[in-house]
Formats: structure tokens, sequence, C-alpha cells
């Protein structure tokens, strides 16, 4: 079994001839990969089933619902494969170009990152996205994923080395970590001299562990606590409609609004009307001290929230709900609970508009709008390897151009530094 | 004295309130920082007296002088930050705008990073210049330097406390770590909560150790070992210059040239003559075995190099050098043996200059311009914090626009996801 840094070492030469690719060249091997998968859809299943048959019990019902794979993911999973290809090649794009008063010209060019590592879990249609995105960014990936789906992803990374190497191009442009040990991922996260970039995808405990013990600089998304303030100035019937979006349409997803609150000034004529319309969808209310006074007088169900329940990312029908006396105290609140991930407001006073967009230090703010957009799709990026919560070269969807970083190419004639 | 953890709850409590300070106040205590220092000269050369008193014999010579201020060092530091008030903010630019097919307006906008902490060594007037770029790039900054230099740096960290308080400002977007307890440090690079990007500046085995103990994101630029390469069609007298420009200029530098390597046709030609130019201004020359048969049947003195030195920084009179048969070869030696910061091609040959511009995985590839022009001035971003040789975030210079992030404002009109 090969090493981790061999693994290592072969990633970072296939990235230098990868960086060099051309568009076409990547995308016949994207389409060849999306073929290959639906041909070899019974090879696929059959891993997939050892996987599910070996997880059950073991896990949740959720995760193995996650893990399993049918006809139709992988289906989607290829048409994914096929879109992908047809976005535009991100790299060697000039972003910047200026003249010196020297006569260097100094063109800022995006390329690739070099070596992506993605960590993720549970679902194995990551494999084949994250292969795909990273190869149509120029990127070598270095895949590892759960061991609950050690042999679904075999089959699948495995596709996508048979698709580079019949395309003519270097399959170790796609690597798997060929052994589920603990140990093997820990080297992995050291072997900074190769591995330029680590992504990992799922639950906060993993991604801890992984900013815990890399040396490699990582992109994350720790959690999503996305908030919905309602201003004194709000339109009530589009602040219920993005306060019911943003919660309910689809709860289990980091862009959902787990915390509501709503101006002092409107509190008696709005929350108790809103918070039947959420109990209506299933919603249950978790209130503090101030939005319970004004929920019991309005003679609405809820339950006390503790404090720690502002914090917390319920990817479920539940809500968090406070009372604010303006604007400044709803971007405190947002900047002391959220996750920096998405949080709106709903008014129609653009200074307080204006105050929230400023003052709330997350990744997307949103004025008169659904948290729930915060997405590469939704951005127009036509694809999304995920969100970052972070502050440092990727923040909020990740899509093909943050899968890139630039370098400088200076065109001279002879410029000596004097 | 002051906890670390306080000392970080209280910058990211600043950085809020420093993201919405505008140009004018900024610069304003910028201005008055400049002339803190000017009528604070003796206070401050107090400080660095007593500093360099105790640590003369300790640390070399050139430490010493690094760490020393004078009145003209002064003056520079005041001038610096003049400079850094002229510059235009980089905050609240609006990078992209897109407007989506259902109404929503999306714009990304530049915002500061939030809090940094600044790691360094030695030189005193990084506490000023850091200090500087981080407020005028909306950022509260932590400054941690290094144990030699603690009084000076105390009194120039208060002169910029100052200067914020005067101007009023909150003053704790400045602070420093008031102790040289090593166990503070390690403390700071845990507090990925409330600090969000570390820059180490000084020796690699600071910046290493940093890397393996943050678990917040670092910038960080180890070494600059730059390799100047002559093609065989390169303009030879052109070529002579600039490898003794990017040799001699400034040795000292990490955009200094410390491998030379020459197209096997040319070598005969042209490095024996390189060679006596080099040595003619005191460059020692370390030559590989194929270089060494070259300048052997040349007459021309040099040492025999090891594998390990085309690997290392001289940041002296001292060059490395090779013979290789193309452009390829070139490039494959860049990408094993260059640190990823500056490399440059001499030729006249397009296609073997592009393919150099193209696979040379550097920061900065120069096509026939010398590899010291590598700098945030040079590159006409008006200042710089450092150079750096990752791939995330910042790559290459970085000036005020690489001291920020981003987020996306949303603005809509009663937008639900679907």
């Amino acid at each position: 079994m090969e090493s981790v840094l061999e693994i290592a070492k072969k990633a970072k030469a296939a990235a230098h001839k990868l960086a060099s690719y051309s568009a076409g060249q990547k995308n016949a091997a994207l389409s060849l990969l999306a073929k290959l998968a639906l041909e070899n859809k019974a090879r696929i299943l059959e891993a997939n089933a050892a996987d599910v048959d070996a997880a059950r019990g073991k896990i949740s019902g959720a995760m193995l619902e996650r893990l399993s794979l049918s006809e139709k993911k992988i289906a989607s999973m290829a048409e994914g494969v096929e879109q992908v290809a047809a976005l535009p090649d991100p790299v060697g794009e000039i972003m910047e170009s200026v003249e010196r008063p020297n006569g260097l010209r100094i063109d800022k060019v995006r390329v690739p990152i070099g070596v992506i590592g993605i960590i993720y879990e549970s679902r194995p249609n990551v494999t084949i996205d994250c292969a795909a995105l990273c190869l149509k960014s120029g990127n070598a990936a270095i895949l590892r994923g759960g061991s609950e789906c050690f042999n679904t992803n075999k089959v699948l990374a495995a596709l996508a080395r048979e698709a580079l190497e019949k395309s003519g191009l270097d399959p170790d442009c796609v690597q798997m970590i060929p052994t589920t040990d603990r140990a093997a991922f820990g080297e992995l996260l050291k072997l900074d001299k190769f591995v330029d970039c680590i992504i990992p995808r799922g639950g906060e405990k993993l991604i801890r562990f992984v900013v815990e013990n890399s040396s490699i600089p990582v992109i994350k998304h720790y959690k999503g606590v996305c908030t919905v303030y309602v201003d004194k100035s709000a339109d009530f019937e589009m602040a219920r409609e993005i306060v019911l979006n943003a919660k309910c349409q689809r709860p289990s997803v980091c862009n959902a609004a787990e915390n509501l609150i709503v101006h002092a000034d409107v509190a008696e004529k709005f929350l108790p009307a809103l918070a039947r319309s959420l109990a209506e969808k299933g919603v249950e209310i978790r209130a503090s001290e101030r939005a319970a006074a004004v929920l019991s007088n309005g003679g609405v169900k809820f339950l006390p929230a503790s404090e720690e329940d502002f914090y917390t990312e319920y990817v479920d029908l539940i809500i968090s709900a406070d009372i604010v006396d303006d604007v400044d105290a709803a971007v405190a609140f947002v900047n002391k609970y959220g996750s920096g991930h998405s949080d709106a407001i709903v008014a129609s006073d653009e200074a307080a508009a204006r105050k929230f967009l400023d003052g709330a230090d997350s990744s997307s703010v949103y004025w008169n709008a659904s948290t729930r957009f915060t997405d590469g799709f939704e951005f127009g990026f036509g694809a999304e390897i995920g969100i970052s919560t972070d502050k440092l070269h990727a923040r909020g969807p990740m899509g093909l151009r943050e899968l890139c970083s630039y370098k400088y190419k200076i065109y001279g004639n002879g410029q000596l530094r004097g």
C-alpha cells in the first residue's frame, strides 16, 4: 500500500502538469467520468451496498440515507460532472494588469492552488463532486472520505482515475488515501510541503480536529447560525414570508435561519402573529425572557430559550427568538451569537438596512431576502465546493474561482532595480 | 497584567468598531501617530538604548543593528506612517456586482479581515509599520515582538494607542502582548475565536513554530530561494545585468537570486564570462558538476555545490550555478529547489518565456527583468506588510488590499428560495 507521503508527492507532480492542461483536455476527462459513472452503476451500487450493510445499526438513519446511493443519485452525480465540464475554465484569467513607470507590465493571473486535500464524511457523491471541481480548477485532489463509505469511494475514485488516464491525463490528479487508518489522516495534515490546502467537509468535530492538527492552510465552515432581524420599518408580510422561508424551506442546511430577532417597537404587533405562522409550519419557538413576555400576552405556545440556544445550529424546525431595541443591538446580537455565515434584515428604512449590511460581520448579509440564497449556484458561480465562514482566501460560497490562487507574470525588457 | 484572552476579546470588539471608521478618521489618527513619533523621539531612543544594552553580546551584530533606532530611523518611520495615511482606503470598495435573474443584487465588498496577530523579531519599526497598515486596512492589531525589543515596542505601541485615543478612536485597535512569556505567545496562537489571522515575520524557525502551533490561519513567507534562468535565446548582455542585479544589488533580501541556471547550448559561451563578472562583484560561485566542467574549461574560480546548496537562501554574496537542457528542465529546477517566491527567465524566444511564466510555480515570475522587483512598492501597492509564499488568500507582495477580506451584501425585495 502506498504511503500518504508518496501520494502527496505524486499529487504535487501531477498538479504541476495539471496546471497546464487546456480546458478542452479537462472537459474531455470530465465528460468521460460522467459516462463511466453511468456505465458502471452496477459496480458502484454493489460497493455501496457493502458499505451500507456494514454501517447499518452503527450510524443514524439520516447518515445511512446520506451514505446510500441509488440509480437516481448516480445519474444526478453524472449530471453534476457534466455541469462542471460546461462551466468556464477559471485558470489563466488575467485578473488585473498594470504597467509600471519603469515599463514593467505586471499581470495578476488566476492559477490553480495546487494540491487540495478533501476530508469528508458519509456522502459518497462528494468524491465525484470534489474530484470534478478540483480537476476543472486545475488542482490535484487527495480524497479522504469516511470509513463508512470506503468501498464506494474506492470505486468512484478509480473511475475518476480511469477517466483521466483514458483522456491522456495524469491519473494522479485524483488520488484517494487507501486506508481508513486515523494515523494516515493525521500524517496527511502535516504534509505542508506537498499539500497546499485542506478543505474539510463534515461535522464541527471533524473540522475542529483538522484545524487543530493541520499545518496546511484550511478553508472551513464550522456552522451556520443565521439570524433574521425584523426591523420596526419592515413590511410585515414580507418579513413573515422571509422568516418562514429562511426557517422552513429546508431546515437541515447551513443557510437556514436559527435565530429570529424583532425590533422592540413592533414586537407586540408582529411577533405573536409570526409565531403562529411558524407554529402552523411545525416550528418550535424558543423565546428569550423579553420575547416570552410578548408571546405570553399573545397567547402563543413557546419554550424558554437558554443562552446556549442562541448559539445553536438546530438544523431542525426550531427557532430561537429575541427582541432588540434597535438595529445596533441587532448587529451586536448577530456578531455575538452568529457564526459569520448569513444574516438578513427586513426593513424599509434604508439607513437601518445599511447599518446592518455594514455591521453584521458575516459572509453574506441580506436586505429583504431570505438567508437561504447563500449558495454557489444561487450566487451564479455554477458550482460549489462548500461555504467558507473563514475570512482568509474565500468567504461565503466557494466555486471554481475560489479554488484558485493567483500568480504575477511580469514582462520586462531588461529592467534592473536601482 | 491583562491576559492574552482579554486582549483578544478587546481586539475583536475594537475590530467591529474599526470596520466602520471613515478613511478620514483613520488618516487623522495615522498623522497624529507620525507626529507623536517625532515628538517623542527622546523617549523612544531611551527605551531603545535599554534594549540595545541588554542585548549586546547576546545577539549578532547584524541583529543588534536591526534592533537599534536612531533619529533618522524614527524620522523614516514617521514618514512611512504618513505615506500609509496618504494611500487610498481599501475598505468598502465594491469588487464585483451582479444582478441575478430573480432580481437579487449581489455586491462583493472589500472589508477588513478583523483581528490580525503580528509576530515579529528584532526590528522595532515593524511595530509602527504594522500598526499603521492594520489601522488603515481597518484591522485591529495584536503585536507580539521579540523579547530583545520589548521596551522599545512598549513605547511605540503606547504612542499608537495615544494617537487613536486622541483621535476619538478605540485605542484597543492596537494592542501589544504585555509579556515576553512564551506561554502567552502559545496561547495567542489558539485564540481562533477572536483572532482571524496571524502574520509571522522573522526567521524560518519562528515561522515554522507558528505554523505548527496556530489554529488561526497564518499568512507566511518561509524564505526566498529565487532563480534566474538564462535561456539559449537570451540577450547575453541583458542576462548579465539581470543576474548581477538580482544577486548583488541587495543580497540580504528575500527577492535576491540564490540560483543561476543556464541553457546547455550557451553555457560554454556565457557562463564563464558571467562568472567572471560575478567574481568581480565579490560573489562566490558554487557550481554543480555540469557547471563546474564548463567553468573549469573557462578558467573561473568556483566551489563545488552540494544538493543542499540549491535549496539554500544564502542572503549573502554567494550563488549556486547549474546547467539545464531546456526550458522544461529550468521549470523543473525552479519547482524543485525554489521557494515559490520569485524567478526570472532571460530569453528572446517568446515560446520559451511563456513556458517558464506558466510553469514556474512561484508568486512572481519575470521575463527579462530582475527578481528584485517583487515588493509592494515596486508593484505599485504603496505599502507592504510582507511577501507571501503561500497560495491561499495572498500570494506575493501584500499591501493594504491583501490585508482585507470581503463580504457579500445582497439587496432584495422579498425574494424567497423556491
